[in-house]
């Protein structure tokens, strides 16, 4: 469960409330958090120190995922999905680290990551009304835009400076608030464990958000500074108990996006334009990936992280749009916009946000008339090919360093070039044929959208077909060469057009169309945050709901009950155990998805097999949240998360606890294995806090 | 290689002429064979009997491919992947033959195939003067479409009650002339003998339209009447020759669509519209059935030919996309119309041709305003589901049948009767879960490509999402009970309404406008048969161009000469051995799908290593070709065609025999693998014409 999170659909049973007073739902701000709730609800009070402890021991994978520190020495665990694009990179035609795992014996031995950058969220701070200071009334909705893109670059560029960290002003509540986050960075992670893809992921596709399962989904890395393992003040201790039946637990982590606040429009526009889109493309790219791993042994090491994440979002994506294509979800999401519109339209003082879902629905007419322009020029779907990313980021670089830091494309701020160029110069190797293969394929899905007689797409084939064109451009780039991208990042607009690099040539053929449509979808944002922050202001005073805002890939706290559920009238139990495992793959006659590592075989008797696996809880989590640790009141590292239950796809949506789950391997289970099946005594130790020879 | 037939895309060297005078190109009518061309190209003068022969010898399978007899006790050889439909349908949770194979030892022990029809060509006659004469020139399309349609029913029953034989009414040249074909039918049909698939379609889809090939894809059936097998006097001789470099060969059999007589308007229609939406569907399909297949073995088995057919359906039109996408092709195609259409303006008594491009222009344009509608309410992509297709056929046959003869849908004509009853009332096992796995899909499909607002979908869904809809219509239905399906087509339409079954209201639901929208459609087909009839009768005035019509699953000859070619700089042999099947397995690791059956591994030190596995030829084929007998100037039986390699994809637009090449399994590795491997000595025995046992 990445950002580009994982799901199938169902049938859900949706709360009849609209609010959901005492529920577990939320993804709730550190630094507002539900300390009414969780006292009425579970008696429980956190303190600050509880609060920050948990905080700071959160870590957030750039990749798209989440983490936690878990020894002083730096150690780190997430989820093997998460850890996935790291083991891909560094393998080889002879190392398959991704199916095979990894296991460093010694500090020595640990791997470092090629282009893995780690955040930990260190303050908080509210800049709202700085923020929206900058924009006037007057000004149109572009030059609004540009205004509060100056004023957070200047916000963010004074923080970096003054403390050194990773500095990011985040939109929150759709534009009802604007928090500054600061980070620290880490750059130097390694890699001490890995188990094989197949129990990390057993079951594949078919038990992919689905529960019971039996997943030892994890991954182990060590942060490092100055060549050393990081000294770690705030890391999670770990609990050798697991969880009980009822136990009130909390989830820290990033969950991606949700969409629980748009408006109807706004719904309307992801069912009926921007799901069949995406699945459309999924579908295709899932096909095109399968055909091409199958041809080979080799084929299918180079795409297997990037099939994975295709299969996963795609299952994911299912998932939702079933759920928007549910009528009793929709109806619960239009009486609750119909009930607030009411409730506004009677109050003197919230009358005025009427005209607000009106402006939204306008903008997003805007945005659905450019939206697949857009998609492909702007967002890539034309261009899937690391070398064209590269070749178009360059070319941009060189027009955008030399304006003033408020007037550029977003991602030139000052405050991010440290993080774009670690992305830009990485080492990650790349292939030929693989190259071509994704650029072919988006190149087809260009003209196949776009057809054949428009203009820019003619330029773009060149009078080629899109095999043949991507076949050139791969072949004719010179941009696999990290020092030349280095060398041209560095020059001006005209070293880079003197190169001639063919990749370069075509980002820079199709930059004005990008530049001018990403000019339209963000001045229509614009207007749609302008009216969603009036809208959130109006819920906030009118209703007594959960403030709390849409995920957006930034640090929350949920939490919930283990607790397990009824399905089709049987009992599902909160805990699955290894025994379970071993059956579940008897059951299917050992065969994929459903077949063990050789050394899961080997070892079983070597195991306690009444080893809690994986449990569930009623926390409130989405794709992003992978990774993130499971905590106990005395926040104690309990488990990890790793997926949600297909009945928890909707939450995308809406909230329900009926039956929508998260799922978590136990802490036990991870020591278990690591002593037993991968005799890595000493990784167990330290993650127990024990001295080890190592 | 079936009617819905296989291939990927590459770069093919066209023919720079447009005229092939001199190429082995061409899908021949029976009654108008290339005498002269090879006479004049290979010095081969067909004797009446000699074509007669072949052309009795071969066999149409009504699932969509090719076979022939091959024994005067009426053993039928087609391919393996042509005999999938039967060998799934007799499958169940016991016994999967399709996957591992059948051989009955005895005559007793032959399997009857529950839907299988076969069909032998006896007589052609030339009826378009006739035809033409019912359609008046002052008819409206509608009328005319009409005329057109009467008088086709009205042949085919006269023909039908005169002799016996399945008579049908062909369209050939897009409407440029039309002949009435006499059918032998059989209906009891047993499977003697299936290879594991493993053997038949080794390399899976990574191999599949590719070469060097190693694939034992045949199937062996006998043909039964009145419980005996079918005493036959036209069957082909074993070849126990093979072939050599360079021979000339022959090939008979049903190419199932080509697209080469189209107008650059209706080119691009396909490449605009019709394939990118094809290939949509398809990759949502394939996706659908993998992830349902992984969930269990069961689930795998049911879906096993049906994927399997989306899959090599989804290669094929692949590779005509990229063809389509090819501008050197389209150039090619442009450059022929013009030269067509600047010779008619010259030409006093052609010039009144020059019009009927416009017209197609403009029937193809309200097509493409169609198409849509049609494709999901018509041809039923948006009720993917055989239970719905049952209860569609019922509700129309209870309207039609009361109708005379010619004014019914065509499908419902006397003369067909007897074949759609014979499907209609298939024992074929349907699964309540594949059923509502495929309605599901389909009826997202159809509010994605419709949208959730479109009246006619609100009814459709009544109120529920697609998945509730779907597993409400399936498990509300009764339509798997055969007897039920027989007494209400027997039945009036009231008897029918007063069944009260969802799966037919459904179908009476989209019934009107789905007939609406095919009228719209069937009088622009008429606009464009007329058309295309002038424009074929100026190509054969002024061109000295191939005169033969595009392929339309109807019985052709083809020929050509077994030959290797270049690619990449490497000369790709004309044959390969079974000792290259055993290399290519290791290469692979005998990992699938370069996996072999154990029956393989075992018997390799017994089959001679040097027997010829696979061949290529020059002849002219296209899906639906499946099956077909190869043929030396003997007509003996010298091979069987099972695919065509990357670069035959375009046939379906353009012949080019630079590189394109039809795939053959030899008759050579036939005999040795059914004694060395199957031990199936009398089989083999019976094929040589040997006396056996048996």
């Amino acid at each position: 469960m990445k950002t580009a999170v994982k799901l199938l659909a169902v049938t859900v049973t949706i709360m009849a409330t609209s609010v959901p007073a005492m529920s577990d739902e939320g993804m709730w701000l550190y630094n507002d958090p539900p300390r009414q709730l969780l006292k009425d609800r579970y008696g429980f009070e956190p303190t600050d120190a509880w609060l920050e402890h948990l905080q700071k021991s959160s870590v957030r994978f750039n990749s798209g995922g989440s983490g936690s520190f878990v020894s002083a020495d730096g150690l780190i665990i997430s989820n093997h999905h998460v850890g996935a694009d790291a083991l891909q990179k560094f393998s080889d035609e002879k190392h398959n680290y991704l199916r095979d795992g990894f296991y460093a014996k010694t500090r020595a031995g640990e791997k470092r990551c090629l282009d893995l950058e780690l955040n930990v969220l260190m303050s908080i701070e509210d800049v709202t009304s700085r923020v929206n200071a900058a924009v006037k009334p007057e000004m149109k909705a572009e030059e609004a835009f540009a205004a509060r893109r100056a004023v957070m670059a200047e916000i963010e560029k004074e923080s970096l400076e003054k403390t050194g960290l990773r500095s990011d002003v985040v939109t929150l509540y759709q534009g009802g608030k604007y928090h500054l986050y600061r980070f620290k960075k880490y750059t130097d992670v390694r890699l001490v464990f890995a188990p094989e893809q197949q129990i990390a992921f057993f079951g594949g596709d078919p038990d992919n958000f689905e529960y019971p399962r039996y997943d030892l989904d994890i991954c182990l890395f060590r942060a490092y500074e100055n060549d050393r393992p990081a000294q770690i003040e705030h890391y999670l201790k770990w609990s050798t108990e697991g969880v009980h039946d009822g136990d009130l637990v909390f989830v820290s982590g990033h969950p991606g996006n949700t969409s629980r606040q748009l408006t109807m429009t706004e719904l309307e526009y992801l069912r009926d334009r921007q799901f069949p889109y995406t699945l459309q493309r999924l579908y295709d790219l899932e096909v095109t990936l399968m055909a091409y791993s199958a041809r080979s042994e080799e084929n299918g090491r180079r795409a297997r992280d990037y099939l994975f994440g295709v299969q996963n979002s795609r299952k994911a994506r299912e998932g939702m749009y079933a759920g928007l294509l549910d009528p009793a979800i929709m109806a619960k999401k239009q009486a609750d916009e119909q009930q607030l519109r009411a409730a506004a339209a009677q109050s003197p003082q919230a009358k005025e946000v009427l005209p607000a879902w009106d402006r939204i629905a306008a903008a997003q007419k805007i945005i659905a008339q450019n939206a697949l322009r857009y998609r492909l020029l702007e967002t890539g779907h034309g261009f899937n090919s690391t070398l064209f990313d590269i070749a178009h980021t360059i070319a941009r670089a060189v027009e955008e360093k030399p304006k003033p830091n408020g007037e550029r494309l977003r991602e030139f701020r000052d405050s991010n070039l440290e993080s774009l160029e670690f992305q830009l110069f990485s080492p990650e190797p790349l292939y030929d044929d693989f190259e071509q293969l994704k650029l072919a394929d988006s190149l087809t899905w260009l003209v196949e959208q776009l057809s054949d007689s428009d203009p820019l797409v003619q330029k773009i084939l060149a009078g080629k077909s899109p095999r043949d064109r991507a076949s050139e451009l791969v072949r004719g780039t010179k941009l696999k060469d990290v020092e030349l991208r280095k060398k041209l990042y560095a020059g001006t607009p005209a070293d880079v057009d003197a190169a001639h690099d063919p990749m370069i040539e075509l980002a820079k053929l199709i930059d004005p169309e990008a530049r001018e449509i990403r000019k339209i979808v963000e001045a229509q944002d614009e207007i749609k945050q302008q009216a969603h922050a009036k809208i959130t202001q109006t819920r906030l005073a009118l209703e007594k709901t959960t403030p709390y805002p849409d995920a957006t890939f930034t640090l929350r706290l949920a939490f919930g009950a283990v607790k397990g559920y009824e399905e089709n009238g049987r009992s599902i139990p909160f805990q699955t155990t290894f025994a379970g495992l071993y059956e579940r793959a008897a059951e299917h006659h050992y065969q994929p998805p459903f077949d063990l590592p050789q050394r899961w075989l080997n070892r079983k008797s070597r195991l306690d097999l009444n080893t809690p696996v994986n449990f569930v809880s009623t926390a409130d989590i989405i794709g992003g949240n992978s990774g993130s640790p499971t905590v106990n009141r005395q926040g104690e590292f309990v488990g990890i998360i790793f997926d949600g239950n297909i009945q928890s796809l909707v939450l995308d949506f809406v909230y329900t606890e009926v039956q929508a789950r998260a799922l978590s391997v136990n802490s036990q289970a991870i020591i278990e294995a690591l002593r037993k099946v991968y005799s890595a005594g000493p990784l167990a130790n330290e993650l127990l806090g024990k001295k080890s020879a190592k």
